[in-house]
């Protein structure tokens, strides 16, 4: 078997940087370039050349394939998106390879007229990982055990965190993944999209919870309140007691129906990151702010590095497997604060928010 | 056995807020009230009233009382000289104390003429530990096993965390803990002072180091090198391949000699806090600096940010205990940065920094 060029979650041990020119000018065939994007995703599908046990046709087929070129045209479409609502800054994009099998793109973009940093990162690896990683990689994967043994393994997913300069405009963070072990004996998705605004602006929560529940309702009635509760449960700080965020939709290990269901679910929910997330921002972005609520703002980064520190499966694994740093801590603001003890008063904004952090709502 | 009031390393499981003037004010006879300082050290101590089966004459010789009281004046002689050379804030005082025994007292300075935040904690704790909270103290905790079952244990200890504006001015980190079993069947002391500048100043590194070696070979002529290199292991962030700083000395589970011993060798390093940092941040309290060169410093503190909340063994283990918090967080920087991919140019200190910052020097 033979894939190359990839990427998972941050979940990608052994990594070697790779010139951006390496992939973005491959020679493999393209052969339906019919613009600049749709050539781009058809490059790194080509990219998978079939070996003599694995030949393209049989592979053409594959979720892996399917879902890669996916995540990769999600990845195209959302990067173009935010630049336009950004009007500054452009993401840079750096392709990378693991050692052990596959690699990624990070595109990330800086001190934007509204971000202050945002990334996107494809990763599509293959490989063997110890029993500790399929634990870690699922919501109940000790039950994938195999005896202690290495576990050969092909995953690709599409990870994002855009944090904004504007207090009044939340931060939004999505991953989308496909897990296959060798032989697709084993094989689950996994992912979600969650908001962190500082302030709570109840029509803006309306509107993202809103846009999952109909994009959750055309696949399963019941998926909105099952994944709305997950991601409650799942982006906690416990030493806080409090979310990160406001929530959204969070998901793990989902393998109940056909994949193909499964998938047109996945692409959905990608699909819908820039309706749900845009319009947000486009009503925000030139909002008048104070000093106090820009520091406030800091704080509540504060919390989003304690969680992806030390709660985030994704970014502990990522990192104790040696990992590509830069790329799993693309998820991290550009500042960050910690005060003593900080208490906001009863009746203000900010108590306001802590107390729908403490106490998950109910939004649509 | 009864005791009271005390404080762990940020490892404490259940606590409750304590007004500041139930311990401040407490009431137990203060025999030989000299200075302010010496009474509120003899109150604490009488504090531990004698219950029926332990008699305060029985306990005054313990080294549990002998740790808790050099600690405590530890707390004090150090906040007053950081006091002295801040100029402008003082530390505010909080005493708290856990559900299931002891408690603590947390001196925190925030937003001084020198010091962005200081925090100094005292903790004196006692009751059960789950075994993984044994092996999670200790370097090699797991052999100190007791078939899966609670260890009945007490343990205090003072910690503390500095981190100046100026970025010449380095961050200071110190610990100093004594643990027992019940019974006394364990015993151990741990403990360190590291230092983390942003750049290096080679006279202040040799200064800092020599401080300790001296302190060390006062003890035994093996530490120093011994607990050098302890320290250079132990502050790695893995995920970097870099320290988090300059190291100094670290030191867990020593319980090879007469606890007499250890306790002096203990008091010496804790009473040398002030000695070897001190000086170097007179030295530099006034220098000039760029915005740049705050940058720097803002990207180290991220730095130090990901070594606590990913490998220091104290804050996680305190964080997934129900500890206290704000008491373990004390530890993080008031503000931290993050930048996707920064390198420093070759040649620069900032370069320089984190060549040293991957392979450890000698610097005396």
């Amino acid at each position: 078997m033979r894939l190359s060029l990839l990427c998972l979650i941050p979940v990608v041990a052994g990594f070697q940087p790779m010139p951006l020119n390496r992939l973005a000018l491959s020679t493999m065939m393209a052969t339906k370039p019919a613009t600049e994007e749709a050539m781009s995703v058809q490059k790194i599908v080509n990219d998978n050349l079939p070996s003599e046990e694995d030949t393209l046709a049989e592979r053409d087929g594959s979720m892996r394939v399917k879902m890669e070129q996916m995540l990769r045209e999600a990845q195209i479409s959302i990067t173009k998106a935010i630049e336009e609502i950004d009007g500054g800054a452009k993401f840079r994009e750096d392709a990378w390879e693991r050692n052990t099998g596959g690699g990624g793109k990070s595109r990330v973009l800086a001190n934007g007229k509204v971000w202050e940093k945002a990334g996107v990162n494809l990763s599509v690896v293959h490989g063997t990982m110890p029993q500790e990683a399929l634990k870690a990689a699922t919501e109940r994967g000790a039950t994938r055990s195999n005896n202690g043994e290495e576990v050969p393994f092909f995953a690709c997913g599409l990870s994002c965190v855009m944090h904004p300069h504007n207090p009044h405009c939340p931060t939004m963070h999505f991953n989308y993944r496909y897990f296959e072990t060798e032989g697709g004996e084993h094989w689950w998705f996994g992912g979600g999209t969650d908001i962190t605004p500082s302030y709570i602006d109840e029509d803006d929560m309306k509107h993202f919870h809103g846009t999952y529940k109909e994009v959750c309702d055309r696949h399963d009635p019941e998926y909105y309140n099952k994944f709305k509760k997950w991601a409650d449960e799942y982006f906690l700080i416990q030493h806080r007691g409090e979310r990160r965020g406001m929530g959204g939709i969070f998901f793990d290990d989902l393998n109940d129906r056909d994949p193909e269901e499964i998938f047109e679910f996945c692409k959905d929910a990608a699909n819908h990151v820039v309706p749900a997330y845009g319009p947000i921002i486009e009503k925000h972005k030139n909002d008048a702010y104070t000093e106090e609520q820009k520091q406030w703002q800091q704080l509540r980064r504060g919390r989003y590095v304690e969680f992806n520190l030390v709660y985030d499966r994704g970014t502990i694994f990522g990192l104790k497997t040696n990992g590509r740093t830069e790329s799993i801590l693309m998820s991290l603001p550009e500042t960050a604060s910690w005060l003593y003890d900080h208490q906001p008063e009863a009746g203000t904004p900010e108590a306001e928010f802590l107390d729908a952090a403490r106490n998950p709502r109910e939004w649509v």
